[in-house]
């Protein structure tokens, strides 16, 4: 597919370079670079703390590792192709800086050993990246919750209209979807600290030398990781979709900022929902993410085999698109601006108090509810064929339907008094919206 | 694709019956009943304590729900496809039997806040079961660990032998990573528990009466459930795969009972481990199960739409797949019979002490790790050209690749001794096994 | 999961239960049933023909598989879940209508080749009736783009609104999409039929008894039936996704037939698109049964595993869900009404002839495109700034931007003028979505 | 995640580096560079024919791209990411190259048609190289038939030994499997070549200009390339799966070359099949592009929108997989060395010839098949209680269990005469097996 192809058709000669390709992973795994420095720093103490390597090794060992470290934050190291890993890259210039004092490294440990914690502690990382990005993202929607509380928006299923709500209301929903992706990222970053015995900590100061155990260790930890990722990214392809709508000119309930927004040379007035429109693509990658990595594990036998190399590519991937998505949305969420009129009048259309009609129905006349909801839908038709919103409906034309309904029925009929008795606990009136506010606000400090 | 296709190709006539097919969802939610049993007589309860219904009619509602709970757990209920739902059924038969008042148990909820209290209230079970389903197949693991704490089995890697480990060290690998999938279970089902404010418990005595949270309700709970499910499903697949190949001829490590295999009409030597095999694909069908529904939800604006409808089916199979592999894994594990002279015998082959032999050369000789592997190396290939296993290599002839080795180094090359030295915490010596099935043992009562 | 958990927590006792369980397939493949039937008639003929059986025999076989296929389109034969599948139900009661002889029937066949036969002959037909209904669902869209080939609508990008466009141009995007599905299917099919030599005829009046060659049968026909049927639902997915927005308020573009929706029983106004919604959400199921099967597959050494038979019930679903999804989308597309108003007036919203302005000044005044773009976004934004759509745009404002434009330049700015200008192959115009209608009309014929 | 990760939590100061990193695709779309030179001039060309631009124009044009190519296949031209994507930069340098002349390319055509036209060439060529690798995979299972096609193997079910095959036969079975996937491929490759109106060669010497067409342009054509590669990646992760078995010591049936294993510093026995692993979890990744890339089409509405971004990387991946999975096992298969005593020790084990003796049964004696079963089972438990393999079981054991047996039977008992009986058409027997190969090497030259 690329330009190197050196074994084209041509095995008997250079078989070596398939084997190369499919070795070398050093494109992929140097984003280990500071895990396995990390790793490979808490080894060395613990064979030094088990007096397995001297002091001075030990000291001469940091030393050469510190030197690394620099070396890569600031862009000097020179990673090998021909070194295949991360590790050997590591590896080498130890002994280049160190000379054969390195090589007591690896005492007691595998390759396979140090892959398998550097990328753990990597995917412990990312988890605890998602449960920040998350954190904004819920201060993000709570500010707009709070901004409007008392705005006025349609309620739709089916994307039809359905009942009026407010955007504050709205943005809650979304406050705990989003908690949830949260304390499920929290939950696999423990899950991932967990040692069996109680009795290694993961590259803290002592190490699980076992090499056996280390060997078995699923990739379950990564799974976890994914399966966070998928399900918090379809969340989010869900807010993304109505970001999404809501800015497309049929909708107009919001507008997003510039700088969250794509124009074209030729049309002014275009405002592309470009980071929305990605954020929901961005599923599809973390999902199969995790279809791969699933795949990948699928009847393999437990113990190292190469198809494991295989996790970290999906993992990284995966990891950069939530991050991406995330920022993203927190970005969009800031700043887009409600367009409160735009949301008020849709919320107007479609009979959207019927619902409130039947339910008054229920309390006041004391009817059972499917009876209710029967008168409710004759007036709401009568309305129809007189062209009028049904706040608006003569009270002689109702009682024709129903003799028993009496003035008292207009406090329920327009959209801010649908809106004000929505007062249960978690409801959509301005006051329950607050309160939820005051709530997550404590939550989320 | 099916007989009652009355739809085919003449649209004008019957287009009802596509939207019939496509409403129609009794013959997949009936299994809901019992949930919408017991939610309907929580919700009933509600709206007595807050006086919305009097005590004669929740009386009456009991009693008619407690009628209907019978009928059906003695399988006289008549399920009809008429009425679409699981729902519309129960509440068609509560009319017939308690007439009209029936209808007042609809105040203040809908269908579809019926719905996903329902389903959240049957995946939590879902995932209850699972829980106990793992919990005894840890229980079986942790039973045959026990028995083969000192049993030596070759480890491998790549599917190539590598060093000598203990069955009972094998099977604690898996122990653990089913512990990981039930705290997993666990953790997902405290999450489904959640309720956002802290006051209203899920069917419980009181009820989440706001509706339009419920319409938003996202199915990350589902989703959540499947992620598990597909996790514990791909390690299981990793433990049928090890049984499929232990109980070929070309291991012959285990073998199992006949109750887990299925034999041939004219071979009666064939045992074919079909139960593993099964656990085996299952793996396919639950991972698709939360493809499917990841991307149902994928974009769906956050509101009630008839996608969301699609969520029982993925889930009732891929719990019916999980349930059966989990309880064909534990059966399975429960009845193995190990043959210790089988895998002893291939624990032998391929110099699997290599490694002892390069730790010891770090050990005794104080060389360095990588350079010790090097001299280990050299002794390896001379034993092979002598065509002799590593223990009977003559003290001289290693001693030519190293001069410095000591008749002490007989210590570690037998397989005994490599399995009795692995005594590091967690490892897979006897010892240290017994050591951590005493742990589990503890843990899992 | 279920009541008939016998097995639950004693295996000791029952495991049998497991692997009942596991081995009944009669529940799914009873939909094998006439592929069976067929199958069994041409082994049977075959037989006959190479004089392995008598003509007497084959006779008597003959009759009795066509009493059962009697009995079963009847809805009288009795499916035995003790006799585990199809093709034992079928065998047990061949023998008891005719006696012994009906075990001449497997001669020169393994259970496994029955499976494996029928199944592929199974898929076949499935792949037909794809094809048949993608027709179909092309016609409903020829049909409408026939009606409205001159009916104006706004083209989208990014759900803004980009360039006008006419609803029969639409419509004809999908018909060539469709007819992409439609020839996947048809090559399927095809490959399904393949016989590697050339020699054999699929279940025609000879038989490939070779077992070996059949044990080792792939199921890579099954994998692209799904694999069709995924991009398929993909696309129908979008069409979807196009319904339920047009059909909502927002846009107001079509009017779905009350065939095609379902109302509220308070909220007459409302007409949910739940076939819409059924159609887009199916693409979740059908793709997870891709990945179900495609997982099951990974991985298993060539040979008959129990693993295989997961397959089924994977394509079962995903069949009845791409057969519903269109025919659902072939009778909504039928039956909807296009609101030629609401098209027409959304068309003129946002200064969507720009582009058509940039190409008249690169036609007539020669400019670079990328400076003629310039140019009419500078009249774009005067526009917007005097609030005028950009055909009421006085042609001295548009001089100073750009001096030398002309007073013909309006000839061109018209949404009308844009549409019948777009006269290329392919093009939107009516005249050219003429053409094109009748070039398909052909095709579909 | 990464280092760059400007936008951190300070929203207000720099989003537009979200935005940056969400826009800029040059990283992965500079590997369509090739195709948009390609596709330019193709474009030019067009406008020249068509006298929209003049020859002087079109020659400036074709040369500047000439020259492009020459600087980017020479490793010189440099990729800018401030200049977002491929298209962007070519048309950048073109404009530095040859002036405003360079804008004129860009007539009647938008980026969303050259990315759109470009990626579609991309994946033509990709489907290509599959044929080809597919071809080469082929010949190489085709030499190892011929020089197998007498070499005795067992055949297995459940991996448990079934009937004895020849080496040759399976390999043959492979062959098969791999055509399909070949034409799978080369059918995918029409389909995209098709162009509605016959009219338009794509990419040839005429060009799609209408633009609404493309902006539509489904991306079926790149679902349908990852669903073949889907397919054929199972199929080879079955092969993977074969030869990681094979080359343990379990089995011993074949040894890889040191070209395709990888070995361990210390155990230099170790033969570690990395690259058939490899093959084996590339499956994961492949299928996971065509999850990720269904996923984000799905349900996204019929015109060009950001998500479709998303295209590519998938795509890519997959194809980088899939070569060098083909690749790589073609090598394998090429290089490995058949043990042809292990494979005919193995398939001595286990009675495999019981099904011949049943087969003699019903042939010689007349029995029905199902009575010959159960005579060759009791006659096969007989062997095992004397502990004989069934060719030497003594004719009174077998007549004590059916009386008219004759000595003529152990005619069909021993290996050779099994395989050596098989010899229907495309059946096991060398002769049957020598005849396939001749038809597939004039196939596949």
């Amino acid at each position: 597919m690329t330009a190197n192809r050196m074994w084209g058709g041509r095995f008997r000669e250079g078989p070596a370079a398939i084997m190369e390709d499919i070795n070398a992973s050093i494109e992929i795994d140097k984003r280990l670079a500071m895990q396995d420095l990390r790793v490979s720093r808490a080894h060395s103490d613990m064979l030094e703390a088990r007096q397995i390597i001297s002091t001075a090794d030990a000291r001469q060992i940091a030393q050469g590792l510190d030197t690394i470290y620099a070396e890569i934050t600031q862009g000097h190291f020179v990673f090998k192709p021909e070194l295949e890993d991360i590790h050997l890259n590591i590896e080498s210039r130890l002994l280049e800086l160190i000379g054969p004092v390195a090589g007591k490294l690896h005492t007691a440990r595998s390759r396979n050993d140090q892959v398998a914690t550097d990328f753990r502690l990597w995917v412990r990382h990312a988890a605890d990246d998602a449960v920040t990005r998350l954190f904004e993202l819920q201060k993000a929607l709570l500010a707009q919750a709070e901004r409007h509380a008392g705005t006025i928006m349609p309620g739709f299923t089916h994307m039809q209209p359905a009942q009026p709500i407010t955007f504050g209301h709205h943005c809650l929903a979304y406050v705990e979807m989003f908690e949830r992706d949260r304390t499920r990222f929290r939950d696999a970053r423990a899950r991932m600290n967990e040692s069996p015995l109680g009795a290694v900590a993961l590259a803290g100061t002592s190490f699980p030398i076992d090499r056996e155990r280390t060997a078995k260790t699923s990739r379950d930890f990564a799974l976890e990781y994914l399966a966070a990722g998928t399900i918090c990214s379809t969340n989010l392809s869900r807010l993304a979709e109505e970001i999404v709508l809501w800015s497309s000119p049929a909708f107009g309930f919001i507008r997003l900022s510039d700088a969250f927004t794509t124009g074209s040379s030729i049309m002014p007035q275009k405002r592309n929902p470009d980071a929305a429109e990605l954020v929901r693509a961005k599923t599809g990658r973390i999902l199969g993410s995790f279809v791969a990595l699933s795949t990948v594990m699928k009847g393999v036998a437990l113990a190292y085999a190469k198809d494991l190399q295989e996790d970290k590519q999906s993992v990284f991937e995966a990891a950069d698109s939530l991050d991406l998505s995330l920022a993203a949305a927190a970005g969009m969420v800031n700043d887009m601006q409600i367009q409160i009129e735009a949301m008020r009048e849709a919320a107007g259309r479609g009979f959207p108090t019927a619902t409130d009609l039947a339910d008054w129905i229920v309390r006041v006349l004391g009817k059972p509810f499917r009876e209710a909801h029967h008168i409710a839908g004759a007036i709401v038709k009568g309305a129809e064929a007189l062209n009028l919103p049904i706040q608006e409906m003569p009270l002689e034309e109702m009682q024709k339907i129903e003799p028993s309904i009496t003035r008292d029925v207009y406090s329920v009929l327009s959209i801010e008094a649908s809106v004000s008795s929505r007062r249960s606990p978690g409801g959509t009136s301005p006051e329950r919206v607050r309160e939820q506010i005051a709530f997550w606000r404590e939550r989320l400090t």
